[in-house]
C-alpha cells in the first residue's frame, strides 16, 4: 500500500515556512505498514492543487494532504479537491453546528466565512477536528483515498491518529533503526554490508554522513509491528557483528551518549584538556542530559600558559617539542586527570588551520591523550584540512579511543 | 521563470529526515527572482527519480535535485538523470583528480565506489564542489536546465550561490550579503527593516533564524558585479543602520567572530568559566581562525568543584545561594580572569534541563557573568526549555554581553 503526502501553502512552497508535517505523516504512515512514496508541496493556486491531487491520486492507493482548510481567500484545497472529482462544494449541516459551538465556546460568534469550511465536495464526507474550526475532508479520488487535513500541526495530528489510522491498519507495520558507526568513511562502511544495502531487500538498508558520523539507517516491513521489530533487530545485530567496533551506538545513543553510557556502567568519571578543540569535547559530553553523573569538567588550554598553569605541563616540555607534540599530549591528559581527580582524561592538541601548518607539522596534526589509572596513551592523527572538520573529528575521535578504552579494545 | 525543486532520499519521503534544503533553495530562487511553484520528494528509486526529473523538466524553466550523489548503492540520482536523458555516465577526469585530491588530503586513499562521483550523464556538466567530495551537475533536459546538487546544507548553499544563481541572472551578477543579528525575534527583526523586505524589491531582502541568530539576507541584482555590489552595500548600510545594536557582523563574520574583532581592536585578551554550556562558549569562540589571539583559554566547571578548585568560587558560596545564582556567576567569572590573567572573563551558570529545574529556578534559568577591569556585572535570563536551544541561546547571550561591553554600550 502507497500513499503520496501533499502540503498546500505559499509559504511553504515559497520558503517562508518549513513544511514539518509531511515528515511527521509518513512517520505515522509507515509505523501502520503504509510506504510514503513521495511528498508533494504546491502554492494556494486552484489549478495546480487540483492537478497535483489528480496526479497523486491516479498514482497511490492513499493521499494525504495538508493545508488550505482555513477560511480565508487564499485557502483553497477543498474548492481545488471538488474540482479535481467534478462536484459541486455542499454544506455539512452536522459540522456547521460543530463549527458554531466551537465558536461559542470561545466566546466568539462564527464569522459568514467559516461557514465555507463546513463545505464539503458532493459525495466526500467531513471529519471532525477536535481542536480547531477546520474540520478534515475524506473522499475517493481516481483509484485512492483522499484524506485532508488542517495545516495546524496538532490539529493534524490528533485527526490522523483518531479518524485516519483506524482506516489504514492491518496493513503491517515499519520500525526503523539506525546504528550510528565511526572511525572509517561512509564508503567504507557500506562496502562492510554491501549484500545488506541491495535494492529491494527487507529491511532496506541505507547509509548517511551526519557530523561526522556515519549512519547505517535500517527500515523494517512486516505484517505485524513485532515481526517487523524483529525482522530489524535480526538486521540490526548483523549490522554491528559486520562493523564491530565501528558500531558506537542505536538509534539516540550517538558517541557522546554511548560513552556516557560505558562511563556510567564502569562507574567512572571524566575529566577533560582540549587545546585546539576548543571546548568541543566538554560540549558534546555535556550535550546529553545527566552527563554531570560522570563528567567532571575540563581545562581549555588554548594558550601555553594555560597549559601550564592549570594542567602542569612542563614549560621544558613545550619549549623542546612545541605544543603540538605526543608528549604535551600525555602531560596534558595527566595533568588534567590528577587536577580533576577523575578516572579517565582525554587531551587534544593540534593544528586546526588554516594557518599555523609547517613541513613536518602539517594543518589537521592532532594529538590526542588518553589517562586512565593504567597509565597513558597517546594517538596520532592527520585529520581532514579545514579547520571546523578538524576540530569536529578530533573531538569524536577523541572520544572514540576513550569508547575503545572503556570497551577494554586496543584504542 | 518558474523553478521546481526536488529532493531525493529515502530518509526524506519516510520522514526520518526534514527536508530543510527545499524550503532553503525555494528562499535563495526567490531572491533572484525565480519563483519555485512546487517542491516534490522521492526516495532512493531510480525509476522514481527518473519520472520526477522528466515531469518537472516538462514543467519548469529550472529544476534544482539535492542528494543522491554519494557513492553508495543508495545513492541514484546521477544513474536516473542519465536515464531520464537517455545518456551514459562517463567520467569526468578533472573531477576525479580532485577527488582523489581531497582524499589525498585527507591521508586517506580513494575507494574505487568514489569513482562514481565523478561521472556525469554524455552532454551534462558537472560542477565543483568546493567543500565536499560529490561535485554536481548541470545538464539541459526537456525545456528545463536541471542542476544536481548534494544533499549536505552548506555544500549545496555554496554551490547554489557560486556556480548555480549567476546562471539564472544571465549576463548580470547576484551579489549576497548577510547582516547577522542578536537579541530580538525574528518578526521583530522584519518589523524593523519591513519595507526593504517587500517582494519584487532589488535588492531582494529575506530573514532566516538559524543556530541562535537572526540573519537578513540581502540579494543584489546589477548589470555588472560592481552594480550589484553598490546595491547591495547601500541596502546592507541601510538595515545596519535600522537595526543598530541588533546587527552583530556581516556575511563570514558571526558573533565569534565580530566578539573577536573587537577583542582585537582592543588589544584585550578574554577567558571562559563554562557551567551548563560544558564548552559551548570556548568551541564557538576558538571556531574562528586566530581566536589563539586574544582567548587564552577556559574551565569547564561542571561539578562543584571545579567551581571551587579551579576557579576559586567559595564553597560556602555554593551552599548559601546554590551553583545555579548571580554570585556564584559572578565569583566564577572573577576567578576566570584571575585565573588567567585575563583582561575580560564570561561565566555562565544554569539549568539546562530537562530535570534539576524547581519552582524558583526553573528550567532556563541561566546567570551569566562578565568581569572586566572595571568590575564585574551579572545578567540573569530565563530561556526556552529545551537543552540544547538552552546552551546555545546561553553562549550566545554571553558573547553578545562581552560584544555590547567592548562596544561600550550597557549590556
Amino acid at each position: 500500500m502507497k500513499a503520496i503526502i501533499l502540503s498546500i501553502g505559499d509559504e511553504l512552497v515559497s520558503g517562508q515556512a518549513l513544511d514539518t508535517n509531511s515528515a511527521d505523516l509518513a512517520r505515522r504512515l509507515g509505523e501502520l505498514g503504509v510506504a510514503a512514496v513521495e511528498h508533494r508541496t504546491v502554492g494556494d493556486d486552484r489549478r495546480a492543487i487540483a492537478a497535483a491531487l489528480t496526479a497523486a491520486a491516479a498514482a497511490a492507493d492513499v493521499v494525504l494532504v495538508t493545508g488550505g482548510l482555513g477560511p480565508t481567500a487564499d485557502d483553497l484545497t477543498r474548492q481545488a479537491l471538488a474540482d479535481a472529482m467534478g462536484a459541486e462544494l455542499v454544506l455539512d449541516r452536522e459540522r456547521l453546528a460543530e463549527s458554531e459551538a466551537v465558536f461559542r465556546g470561545r466566546g466568539r460568534t462564527m464569522q459568514p466565512a467559516n461557514r465555507i469550511q463546513a463545505m464539503v465536495p458532493a459525495g466526500a464526507t467531513s471529519m471532525p477536528n477536535p481542536l480547531g474550526t477546520a474540520p478534515g475532508i475524506a473522499a475517493r479520488l481516481g483509484r485512492a483515498d483522499v484524506y485532508v487535513l488542517p495545516g495546524v500541526p496538532h490539529e493534524m495530528q490528533r485527526m490522523f491518529d483518531e479518524c485516519i489510522a483506524p482506516r489504514l491498519v492491518g496493513q503491517g507495520a515499519v520500525v526503523h533503526r539506525r546504528v550510528h558507526c565511526f572511525g572509517k568513511g561512509e564508503s567504507d562502511i557500506a562496502a562492510g554490508i554491501a549484500e545488506l544495502m541491495e535494492r529491494g531487500r527487507n529491511p532496506a538498508v541505507g547509509t548517511t554522513a551526519s557530523a561526522g558520523m556515519i549512519t547505517v539507517r535500517v527500515a523494517a516491513r512486516g505484517a505485524s509491528r513485532q515481526e517487523a521489530q524483529d525482522l530489524a533487530e535480526r538486521t540490526v545485530a548483523e549490522v554491528r557483528r559486520r562493523l564491530g567496533n565501528l558500531a558506537v551506538g542505536l538509534d539516540e545513543q550517538t558517541m557522546p551518549a554511548a560513552v556516557g553510557h560505558l562511563l556510567r556502567q564502569a562507574e567512572a568519571t571524566l575529566a577533560t584538556a582540549e587545546s585546539c578543540t576548543g571546548g568541543l569535547i566538554g560540549e558534546l559530553i555535556t550535550s546529553v542530559a545527566g552527563s554531570s553523573d560522570y563528567y567532571l569538567g575540563g581545562v581549555v588550554a588554548y594558550g601555553n600558559d594555560a597549559k601550564c598553569d592549570l594542567l602542569a605541563v612542563p614549560e621544558g616540555l613545550i619549549r623542546q617539542h612545541g605544543a603540538v607534540s605526543e608528549s604535551v599530549a600525555a602531560a596534558m591528559a595527566e595533568g588534567c586527570r590528577k587536577r580533576f581527580g577523575a578516572d579517565w582524561a582525554v587531551s587534544v592538541t593540534g593544528i586546526a588551520g588554516p594557518s599555523g601548518g609547517s613541513e613536518d607539522k602539517p594543518v589537521g596534526l592532532v594529538y590526542i591523550g588518553l589517562a586512565g589509572a593504567a597509565g597513558t596513551q597517546v594517538h596520532r592523527h592527520i585529520l581532514p584540512v579545514t579547520r571546523d572538520i578538524v576540530r569536529l573529528r578530533a573531538a569524536l575521535t577523541a572520544l572514540d579511543h576513550l569508547r575503545l578504552a572503556l570497551m577494554g579494545q586496543e584504542a
